[in-house]
């Protein structure tokens, strides 16, 4: 019998957050990939679209790739499918509504036609080349149609849970299936992933249930007011509730934002929305309505600015004008980074007289990530031989490592990874062996990896502090034909600082002479000359520096 | 007997919150002045290191101004005293501790002498101009010396209460002197102005106490690391409580920071901080003790880019190298806006093996600010006629005046007021009368006011598109002489778009003859033409806006 081959396990792809966007899983000469997503840029990655995970290994290796898995529909797991692609050539596997999400995506990049959709069930089974079955099985999230993964391959078996949660009284289909994870450890589970996002947060999630009651209250209590509700456009099951509290109350639905639109249309068509004939209407028939037989569930619960709550906030959407007989349910908690712009739209809000409830008066949202106990309910049920805390920044993998060690998993069993790192296992023992190319590609318009640290940093320069361009034109002999001129951007108001300018003229004309005269007096010369005598003195009189660029022309 | 005047309330400063860092109250003709501070900017304010209140009503009013009262030390209390002082002059009255946080401002910019410095204790009564009589009432804050005010005018009585909260078991000094506050309520007062930081928490903010006893018990627990706490360099009363809990432990102290070590040394100097002899070591000096035998005190509790605890996080610190021996303890919250600084900064620590407390983990932090319990006990006591929420976004006013109405005040005289607006009021009525000049100014370097919207707008430009400089010499009959030439900044990779570059100088030299045949050929002509044949050609390759610049030169 030939020497069993090691499994290989390497996480491609995340910004922040490890083991997130996409993750290989490789055996002989096989590669199963699991999700395929994107994270949307940090503050310092001036102008920047999106930040895809660098495939360049799945390119690279496109003949041995066999298959992609998607655990389900976020973005940060669907996202970059349009774009990595193109690197290989092997179906893709999801859940219906993870596989409506993805079709839109590839029809937006005209590709639907390029690519194999393999729809799959919770308990659905499927040989993926020669080593790999993969077993999908049933879990709650914040997303419809969300699956973990069991996949059995020559060393052992691989358990990853996705994004979950235990939910026990979800709204639309199964509590998740716990006893598929139990009999899966009873019969030996070689390596665990599991979701490290709210490792830091005690005991349970609460079940999305708890939203809906929530809701019949408020709505019970606001008889007389418009609602409107904001929350995530992908999270179906709660716009099922808001549909829900509307019909019980006999109020109209309106939807806004394009997100929300499409999403209520593909979840409808995949039977996971159930709208009752005669509740949506359009809006831009709401006016035919009282405000209290109307509810208008909408996008921009993230304060994203050209989302439609933050244009009706700002009194800049067509549709809707929020007034005092309005009330506001933001029905999501900011993601880290966009608490200042929530509060902004919120504060706006009420300016407008309307009322608003929000994270810090009322359980109007949870998460649909799992919480302390939860994790340690799969760490016991899987007990898994060696676990890999995965989704999460660095200190929630160290602290679900802790929580897995407290299970009763050996510490050097455990392995918290960084973005290309290859992790090779097999019965009998695992460790990093090395590193492939792996990390973060910026996406600006339709560029893909055109803009890198060198633009961002002088994307960062221009931003705060300016431009100051320093135009003359030179003979042959290098005598000033015209010139100095100086334009600038982002630095001062001109009008204010012409001296200032005027100065800045006489000091770039000595330093073309003082350039000409020193050393060999060629252009670089002259140009060092201009730039560092134009710099030294604008920080004196300003304590700025400006991007300087010389523009010196030779006729 | 002449008629009396009405009392003039103009909030002149503050950002996103309304009345907080400056307040005018004004009688006939004299003007008292409350707090002068600063706020730092937001993120849409490319490279603007400070954001100061346009207090240009003041220098128009200068002979009015009678006393600046400074409630306590934060920089959004005092940080833009140097600025505004030269509109008006007239003495600044504060606690010691304030006023020793002020001289130091006022020595950094060289005008310490100029200024009158009036140093208050709680009970203090001052007469101030002809009109005022102002008393300070002792109040609980996270820093030393903060002041409520009690302002006695001709028309009735305002309190203030500054930045406070209710702490029975306070680190230095009294509790607040809630018996005054009753007493000036049971006597009659006209108006309340109250800090509304905190009115969406329930209940009462915990003592700072709670935080040293947390302090005790990690100590105790962690005999074997070094310990190194980050908190505000302000809050006195945290560092008091980790001298205490260093002292009780045997170990030594070293303070990292500069502006930790300023604090340090002022606080000590005016007996606001006691540290037993022997206990300060200098920081070059640590490596002579053993690790177990020292607290590091340091700044950065909110990831300053360039504080002393990002700079150990990243190894970037002279004297402090963290690893596997080092207790990190983050004693603050990260201020909105700084999440995910303060983010990085934990998983790099963690990654360089140390152990890190922060907000999630353990109560080691409490608010400086009163929660709802706190604030209904304030506006119990005082029983003011008219009630004017302050110090918070207009979402916190609102709920602040719910508060009031729930306390028993009228809603007609409870006032949200806006930045420049003007309130006045007699004994018998209140509303707001007109406007003034208010708002915020930008400082950037040394330059106070000449960043305004066009300079952002173009940074802001500059800074999410980058730019490209399009350079061409025309003759006199404007032939080309030299160029084109493309210069392009934070735009693409020049290398990986050569052929872009090369098809650009085709456009723009296309541009140059197009303008010259069009409309009377004259130079805007031309630099128009190119610049929108370009932006229209870079738009359609690339689905990007950089800035664009032709430089056109005639010799």
């Amino acid at each position: 019998m030939a020497k069993k081959q090691k499994l290989k396990i390497i996480p491609l792809g995340g910004v922040n957050e490890i083991g997130k966007n996409v993750t290989v899983i490789e055996y002989g000469d096989e590669i199963l990939v699991i999700d395929c997503g994107l994270t949307f840029p940090s503050e310092s990655m001036l102008g920047i679209d999106l930040v895809i995970p660098d495939t360049s290994y799945l390119a690279r290796n496109r003949e041995k790739v066999v298959g992609l898995l998607l655990t389900h529909g976020h973005e940060d797991h669907i996202g970059a499918v349009p774009y990595a692609f193109k690197n290989f050539n092997a179906p893709i596997y999801g859940s219906r509504m993870t596989l409506g999400l993805v079709e839109q995506k590839l029809k937006e990049h005209g590709m639907v036609s390029e690519v194999e959709l393999c729809t799959v069930k919770p308990g659905t089974v499927k040989k993926i080349g020669q080593s790999f079955k993969v077993e999908f099985i049933n879990v709650n999230h914040s997303i419809a149609g969300a699956l973990a993964l069991a996949i059995h391959t020559p060393v052992g078996v691989l358990v990853h849970t996705g994004d979950f949660k235990i939910d026990c009284t979800p709204i639309n289909g199964e509590m998740i299936n716990l006893t598929r994870f139990g009999d899966l450890g009873k019969a030996g589970v070689l390596a665990l992933f599991s979701d490290s996002t709210n490792v830091e947060r005690a005991g349970y999630t609460m079940s999305e249930r708890t939203v809906g009651e929530r809701f019949d209250e408020i709505f019970e209590k606001s008889r007389d007011k418009r609602i409107i509700v904001a929350s995530f456009a992908s999270n179906v099951h709660r716009i099922q509730q808001i549909i829900n509290s509307a019909v019980r109350n006999k109020r109209k639905v309106a939807v806004s934002g394009r997100s929300m639109q499409t999403i209520c249309e593909v979840a409808a068509e995949l039977g996971y929305l159930h709208i009752p004939k005669g509740t949506i209407i359009n809006l831009e028939d709401i006016n035919r309505y009282k405000p209290q037989q109307l509810v208008i569930v909408t996008t921009g619960s993230q304060g994203e600015p050209m989302s439609a709550l933050t244009r009706m906030a700002f009194s800049d959407h067509k549709s809707v004008e929020i007034g005092h007989g309005d009330l506001v349910i933001l029905s999501a908690n900011p993601i880290p980074g966009n608490e200042k712009a929530v509060s902004n739209v919120i504060n706006e809000l009420f300016k407008k007289g309307a009322e608003v409830i929000y994270e810090s008066l009322a359980e109007v949202h949870v998460s649909g990530h799992a919480c302390r106990e939860e994790l340690k309910v799969i760490l016991g049920l899987v007990k898994p031989k060696y676990f890999i805390p995965v989704h999460g920044e660095y200190r929630h993998l160290v602290r679900h490592a802790k929580l897995g060690e407290q299970m009763g998993i050996d510490p050097d069993n455990i392995f918290i990874m960084s973005i290309g790192e290859v992790l090779e296992m097999n019965g009998e023992s695992a460790g990093v062996t090395g590193n492939v190319t792996a990390g973060q590609v910026l996406v600006d318009g339709i560029g893909v990896g055109d803009v890198g640290n060198i633009v961002l940093r002088d994307r960062k320069h221009l931003g705060e502090e300016g431009l100051i361009v320093a135009v003359v034109t030179l003979s042959h002999d290098k005598e000033i034909l015209a010139g100095p001129d100086i334009i600038s951007r982002g630095f001062v108001y001109v009008r204010e600082s012409e001296d200032l300018m005027e100065e800045m003229k006489d000091i770039v004309a000595d330093a073309v002479y003082a350039g000409r005269a020193s050393g060999n007096g060629d252009w670089n010369t002259i140009k060092s000359s201009v730039r560092n005598s134009l710099s030294d003195y604008i920080f004196e009189k300003t304590k700025r520096k400006p991007m300087i660029l010389p523009v010196i022309t030779e006729v």
